[in-house]
């Protein structure tokens, strides 16, 4: 058919997304789930003060937003001690690892991670012809000796690692990590993927060095802040980094509303401990159901538990499917040996009742 | 110094932006302008049945919005006469005109557009390395038979066309352009930006004729449904087309507000006949302003009226000067002879009466 030509990069891509969305799943299975926790989203809620923020912001939606989001780029510089220059917010964090992948890989160039890490990061490096080296989790942890050993062995332009992890849940403390970025090459970019730092032990972040044109910290609103709807992440990074940023993001990209919505919970410290502190009310009590049932919760510093279904992945997959066919919409790891578990996100107790109702029933029905 | 290695395309960009946003200004001069009439926003507001559905929306941000946005493309597709599957949703035109030059440009392809068009599509071309070929404008109307004519000599596999146009308002009849479009060569795309059609005269848009793989309708919510800051538009063409976005889109950066806002708005006919009307009353008004000032309004179909200040570019840009000053933020054409204009937004009667007031102390002041 004749028709419009394709870039042969495009021409080799399939059609495909990273992760299927529970509404399709909920559209498929002809019923709403009633409880959600396969996306790590925040069942607690954004901040009632971001809220408020966003329904008022919602009259003012014919204005574009500031394309330099000049006052959330200054906010978030005060929280973290850096300059606005060497912060840009971006459409989540998946729309900055885009961003990145595109400055950073033409055809052919390499990008490490861990194998079954972020697939959205793996679909940005594909989507720019990038070719991804992959290096086996080590007991259920990023491995970071050998995500550095490996770029410097394949000379990645781009190291993808997740502190903590997703999606087993899994840290390292801020010592190995900051271990990590001194043996980062010196011609390589680590971007250190903090999504879920909010809800890890203090401990576990490094300090931010700016000065280091090396590392970029990724850090989102999806998480703890409950604001994964809105979409809006940053990078913080050596201002020569940032710089790049301008030369191909949209810069008329972010939503006025999700501004504003970012904006007030920042400010709304009181929300975050609130949030932390049923997380991790919710973590135990998924423990307790886990282990209740005979199964084995995995250790966690973010808002999800693994939890080991004591075989392998056929099992996994069992039990997920019957917990799906029974309302609970939960996730699990794609690759070996992780994929013997599946991924529970914290939920309110109304969701965890759910689940702890119906996970003797999947379990038994597998 | 060492650090990352960017991709030698990245390295040869500018870091540039499209347009300085109002906020920006304000900043600059330490004070808000009384009047934002230069980013054809719709100063008349979301539809309040979009503002009640995104504030509602707003408790629920905690979830990541729909990634195949069904909702909102099955309600755009009963809309616009298609099937659902012929409509990608995305980040407002801006973004997926990234998209679509990403799916087609490579290196050294050329995009085709009108000279002094929308600077975001050369922004994007020149992002993936396309090579742009301008064709001038022709009596302040974009040049249909000339773009074709270029991109038919220079082999483009890109034309940008916007009907209405962008800045100068203009127009041509849906017969004008479905003759351009019969005239698109088989293995060019069209990207027939349609921004604006809602503001048009009946009779602008040719049939919608999702047969035909050369031809992207994009429409937005940002103009006349005043969802500017939600960042919500979509694309209608044939299949193979839209499914080739699938393979380069963020999937999850949909906002789950501006789909809620979107689908509330679509619904509001009685809203959009409202806007029509009030963007029709300031049109008018504009004019009467420009000629009881001794300059010439053009004919707009859009929301916006391009007033001829008499003389050159120098004259127009000291007349945005005196009335940036003044606090009334307007834009003006790039490129001669159409800098001899500013062009003004549609107001409320606030709006106006305060570009009413400025603008001959604007006059008297160059």
């Amino acid at each position: 058919m004749p028709g419009p030509r394709f870039t042969p990069l495009v021409e080799s891509l399939p059609a495909t997304v990273p992760f299927v969305g529970p509404e399709a799943q909920e559209r498929a299975r002809g019923a709403p789930f009633a409880a959600r926790l396969g996306a790590n989203e925040s069942v607690f809620g954004p901040s009632p003060k971001a809220i408020a923020a966003m329904a008022k912001a919602a009259g003012g939606a014919w204005m574009y937003g500031d394309p330099e989001s000049h006052d959330l780029r200054k906010a978030l510089a005060a929280h973290h001690g850096v300059a606005p220059d060497e912060i840009v917010v971006g459409e989540g964090i998946d729309g900055l690892l885009g961003y990145l992948a595109r400055l950073t890989l033409g055809p052919g160039d390499v990008a490490v991670t861990s194998d079954g890490a972020y697939p959205t990061f793996n679909y940005h490096v594909a989507g720019y012809g990038g070719r991804l080296e992959k290096v086996p989790y080590r007991e259920d942890h990023e491995d970071p000796e050998a995500l550095i050993a490996t770029a410097r062995a394949s000379g990645a332009k781009l190291i993808y690692f997740a502190n903590p992890d997703n999606p087993m849940g899994s840290w390292h403390p801020a010592e190995t990590v900051q271990g990590m970025i001194d043996a980062v090459p010196e011609d390589t970019l680590l971007a250190l993927d903090e999504a879920y730092i909010e809800l890890a032990p203090d401990g576990t972040a490094p300090p931010i060095d700016t000065a280091n044109p090396n590392v970029l910290r990724l850090r989102t609103f999806s998480k703890a802040y409950g604001l994964a709807g809105a979409r809006v992440g940053c990078a913080i990074g050596h201002r020569a980094v940032i710089r790049a940023f301008e030369k191909i993001r949209n810069h008329f990209g972010m939503s006025r509303i999700a501004q504003a919505g970012a904006l007030a919970t920042l400010a709304d410290a009181a929300w975050l401990a609130e949030v932390q502190a049923r997380v991790a009310a919710a973590r135990a009590r998924i423990g307790e159901i886990a282990r209740a049932n005979g199964l084995t919760p995995l250790l966690s510093a973010t808002n999800f538990v693994a939890i080991d279904c004591g075989a392998d992945r056929a099992r996994a997959q069992a039990v997920l499917e019957q917990l799906v066919a029974h309302g609970i919409f939960v996730r699990m790891p794609f690759v070996a040996p992780q994929d013997r578990c599946i991924r529970v996100s914290c939920g309110t107790e109304t969701d965890l009742d759910a689940f702890e109702k119906t996970l003797p029933t999947a379990l038994s029905a597998t």
